[in-house]
């Protein structure tokens, strides 16, 4: 099987972006030295999200290339999707090891242009360089003419999550589908105070949005909704769920509640408690707290 | 000395971007699941680039991180000088090791700070994670109402490029400065017909420019530039210059090379020779043709 150092990066560049899904937008695709795209319409705003995963700390390479392909660019559609906007061009970096076998890259390929495809995403470029692990590095615009920021919730309002949470290791972390859909339809027909996609796990990322917005939180353990298997102590700390972590106003649980399984029969909606004024917090409910990159495997 | 698995994720981007250059048109930058930015104004095309530099390919660990930082930020800046356009807002992904010294990763966020505020780009986020090798990888979008591409050029253009080249390795390629001005200032005085930076050495990226554009080069040894100490061997094969390459039609030549040095009087241009038809290009002047990432090193 030949391997990048037998194809080199010109021809490498080229079995890459010969079958890339281009919108009608796309001035100046791969091949220049940068790309060229039409501006979003006036009044809508441009997103940015770049976003990577690593070689034995979000995939191993035993893994099926084109799932570690669609993990890259679907946890960018995450992050453009909580905050309510739509994605629109990818941009693509790789890290190769120059032993790698070309064909490992090209199924990844594969696996981002499809649901790039699935999202009408064009893949407008990238870089690809060398190093010792695989490292795929996804930069995606998006737009949107309303957004929702993590900062914005208030006092008493009602923390909800969407799905389901835990155990994302065993499959979903490789297969979640982006809430992009459920997000704008928040945006639209509800009011969302403050959201955000759950990546590093509820117990990493519930506190962050309760900081960003100057409060703390309650949350009833029993209440967590957990995947198949899972104990509450997972829902709160695996990570890699990619639901949608938002907060609402107590008047307006009610309406959203009845509503959201008309629009969303398959996916649940859980209220798993509520922020609070900051100092009135109660101690998060499991001393693991989600993930992060820099501690110690296991820690 | 901390190193990041001492100081962990959330502290660690807290203290990296509580000093970032922000500009008036950034909604939302570092802290949210994505940036939101003000689209390009009406009639002006986005501009989006992606670059990395990785430890041991680009850079050593034993570099000034402030330098390193800034070439990471100053790659993409010159392409999307190269392409004639203006760089607005940059998303910086880091790949760290947890063994690594937080001052090192502060002081090369500091270089491109420093870089980013030089050139009015704006930096609105990014991502933090881990691996064994230091990668920094920046997004980088601009705007543009004209643009030049690679494929445009005609045979008989002139081949041109600026500066000299050759023996980056020496300190040029953590210190070069993007061409962005003189870039601005060929399309809006003059009509190059192609152009991009020279980022892999001129006997890699003049075949690629010639090639986009379905045509073959001449070129005249003897003229090539060469940095003080430098032979033409090495101007072109050495890479990392990031001059302007660009081509231009002949009777565009003698006003363009009678005007860049009241324009640039510090910055040579030369005329290195000129595009002709596909299969009557003439051998490349020497055997080394620039770099592959994915070839043995020293080859």
């Amino acid at each position: 099987m030949p391997t990048l150092a037998d194809t080199g990066e010109d021809a490498l560049v080229h079995r890459l972006v010969r079958h890339l899904p281009l919108g009608d937008d796309v001035l100046a695709g791969p091949g220049d030295d940068c790309a060229v795209v039409l501006a979003p319409a006036g009044g809508r705003h441009l997103l940015l999200k770049t976003d990577a995963v690593v070689e034995d700390v979000h995939f191993l390479r035993s893994a099926p290339p084109q799932l570690i392909g669609r993990k890259a660019l679907a946890r960018a559609i995450s992050d453009i999707g909580a905050m309510g906007g739509t994605p629109r061009h990818a941009l693509v970096t790789l890290v190769l090891p120059p032993e790698l076998e070309t064909t490992f890259i090209e199924q990844a390929y594969a696996g981002m242009s499809a649901l790039a495809a699935e999202f009408g995403i064009s893949i407008v470029g990238g870089e690809t360089t060398r190093g010792r692990q695989v490292v795929i590095s996804i930069a995606l615009t998006g737009e949107a003419t309303s957004f929702v920021r993590r900062s914005t919730a208030q006092a008493g309002d009602a923390i909800l999550v969407t799905g389901a949470l835990g155990g994302s290791i065993t499959g979903r972390h490789f297969t979640f589908q982006p809430r992009l859909i459920e997000a704008r339809w928040l945006l639209d027909h509800h009011t969302p105070t403050a959201m955000m996609d759950l990546s590093d796990g509820l117990g990493k990322d519930l506190p962050r949005l309760a900081a960003a917005s100057g409060l703390e939180f309650a949350v009833e353990p029993p209440a967590l909704p957990c995947n198949p298997g899972c104990t509450p102590v997972q829902a709160w700390s695996d990570g890699e769920d990619y639901e949608l972590l938002f907060t609402i106003g107590q008047p307006q649980v009610a309406a959203l509640v009845e509503a959201w399984p008309q629009a969303f029969p398959e996916l649940p909606l859980t209220v798993i408690g509520r922020l609070v004024p900051a100092g009135q917090g109660e101690e998060p409910p499991f001393s693991r707290t989600g993930w992060d990159p820099f501690a110690a495997p296991g820690t």
